[in-house]
């Protein structure tokens, strides 16, 4: 039943109001640590990640009425947002879900946090999920 | 900044309205393989555990009309459900987090999946997303 996997779960988005209040309870709740902090002008969000052991929590924080996030928050509010796999090749995976009918946010990759290159499957295509692949640079 | 850590992202559970359907798409977009398939008649769902590298996929579909999963999946749809984290002494934390404020869903631990066990608590507690505590049996 085991097959070869190239998928692990990078991190779970998590959507929020105030990134403060949220990192300060996470620190609370599970002792975490933030190992990044930054903001995406481009994406309108400000985000932190958390590195419990394993998989990373991201927290994001919308930075103005008109991104994504704050439609996402006034309609679903504060939650799980998305879920993200790290590949170690997004631009060959991409064209495999495009060929498998997959419905691509991003058919090509772009510029994610640090030094990453990420793209968003549509959730209509993951049963509900907005899901992301991202590659890190090769050590 | 980094703090000692004793939380890991064990599962993001999913929910979903077809359970061989979903493990279908996860199969065709991640390669993923099912690891533990089992009905929780008590809880009134089907769950299938994915093991992606790192933390794992938990599906979960509802197995009749009356079940909080049923009730989750009418008013929100499928997506992403909730997050378990692992610890190694499940009943201290929820102590301290009963200590901390924290509404618990379960105040003790009960059976889980396999030999786990688990607790839940309250998405208003946690910036709206339901998170689980498990504890796994010492090899």
């Amino acid at each position: 039943m085991i097959m070869s996997l190239n998928w692990r779960v990078d991190h779970i988005g998590i959507a929020v109001t105030d990134l403060n209040k949220a990192l300060s309870l996470y620190e609370t709740m599970a002792n975490t640590a933030v190992t990044l902090r930054e903001v995406i002008p481009e994406q309108g969000v400000e985000i932190a990640f958390l590195d419990t052991q394993g998989s990373k929590i991201e927290l994001l924080a919308s930075t103005g009425p008109q991104s994504k996030l704050a439609a996402f928050l006034a309609k679903r509010g504060p939650g799980l947002h998305h879920i993200c796999y790290e590949v170690t090749d997004i631009k060959s995976e991409l064209q495999r879900l495009a060929h498998e009918g997959f419905t691509l946010l991003d058919s090509t990759p772009r510029k994610g946090a640090g030094e990453s290159k990420i793209a968003f499957i549509h959730p209509q295509s993951v049963h509900g999920v907005l899901t992301e692949l991202c590659e890190y640079p090769r050590a």
